[in-house]
């Protein structure tokens, strides 16, 4: 069994719960090989941890950036919450990696898998500290770990919009350039709804809807890049 | 100028900054016809207010509930959160409606319109009452208002399920029944990844990735939705 105990100085945090500390850790491959282990996979905390998240970013951001519309600083939000990359990088250097309890099987496993339950790890853990700590520690911990990213991910511009993240995908995968149509106005001036078709060559990929037509082109790209399973 | 008073009286809250309470009713649309009004429009507090809804919603499921499985309790959360029909009716409920400030124009609108400006206003709501009374007071107030819907809400199945949604609304605008495919399987045996593609008839109207049939299918149901804008 993996000392927690590490953990918790290097963190410098002490759980008075010790299993949910450990529950934080627990991948479900593990309790495939380890049916009886005292302890729960750690999917429910992920589904709490994801909310505290939200909460503590939003809250960041909507405090510190006032001048800021609601439109870009949901995009600054999913840059620091919805993307793997960041919370997988920010696990790896809270040192996450060496108390992960897996299976044999999933232990072997790098990359993209390893990345993905890092990412989830970082928030099942979130969700643990917010239960034992309350959302004052949360908040501590989310900002001296993963804001401090911010003005990085704001310097590298990582993050993309849908369109450009689309369009370099197409141009790499495909080898082609996404073009937009129009293929429906609908509604009256003051309240027009366009939806707009996104195309590599010819195929239509995917539509998006939106009220002006920005908006109907990043949705459009967002529902191609899922199409495509581009994420 | 609306007396916010006796919206206070009816909700019995009062707020500190009355300000923030009547920004959470100003519509961006209102602004447009009075460009010197006091305070800003509410779509920055609808930023913070969706994700207060979301952990209150989130915390709420994980504690009254603690055999469900993440998967079962984010439909569920869906069903609360992420439904502008039920946020619409709340925000009905409570009276909101007498209340916003939306221009002459956008005053005459109603249907999904009017549905949708209510249902983004119980979220500015939210936040407004989160910065001016805290988190508690927001949770009663989402406790009180929306989690008491959850019963009816399981007990008529409301939180439909994405191939259900789809299969209802192909059969009734397409007139034909969904049919999936697995179009691919990836990765070892103990790490499978699908890809599913769902079809009208013999044409593929979106793919969907997951770890299982069920999850691929269930992704692909999601993206059709998208892709024919069937919300």
């Amino acid at each position: 069994m993996k000392d927690f105990s590490i953990l918790e100085k290097k963190l410098d945090i002490e759980f008075k719960n010790k299993n949910l500390l450990i529950q934080a850790f627990t991948h479900r491959s593990y309790l495939n090989e380890n049916p009886s282990f005292h302890v729960f996979h750690n999917e429910r905390l992920e589904f709490l941890g994801d909310a505290v998240l939200e909460l503590v970013v939003t809250e960041y951001l909507y405090i510190n950036y006032p001048k800021k519309l609601e439109g870009e600083l949901t995009n600054w939000r999913a840059a620091l919450v919805n993307n793997s990359r960041t919370l997988n990088k920010i696990a790896q250097e809270v040192g996450f990696n060496d108390f992960l309890l897996l299976s044999k099987g999933e232990a072997k496993e790098g990359g993209k898998s390893r990345q993905s339950i890092l990412a989830n790890t970082f928030e099942s853990f979130v969700g643990s500290l917010y239960l034992d700590q309350g959302y004052k520690a949360s908040k501590e911990f989310i900002v001296k770990h993963l804001i401090k990213e911010l003005p990085k991910i704001l310097a590298e511009n990582l993050f993309k919009d849908a369109k450009s993240d689309f369009q370099e995908q197409a141009q790499e995968k495909a080898g082609t350039t996404p073009n937009y149509q129009v293929l429906q106005e609908q509604g009256p001036d003051h309240a027009k709804k366009f939806t707009i078709g996104v195309f590599l060559d010819k195929e239509l990929i995917a539509k998006g809807k939106g009220l002006s037509k920005q908006e109907a082109e990043e949705q459009a790209a967002k529902n191609a890049l899922e199409t495509k399973g581009w994420q």
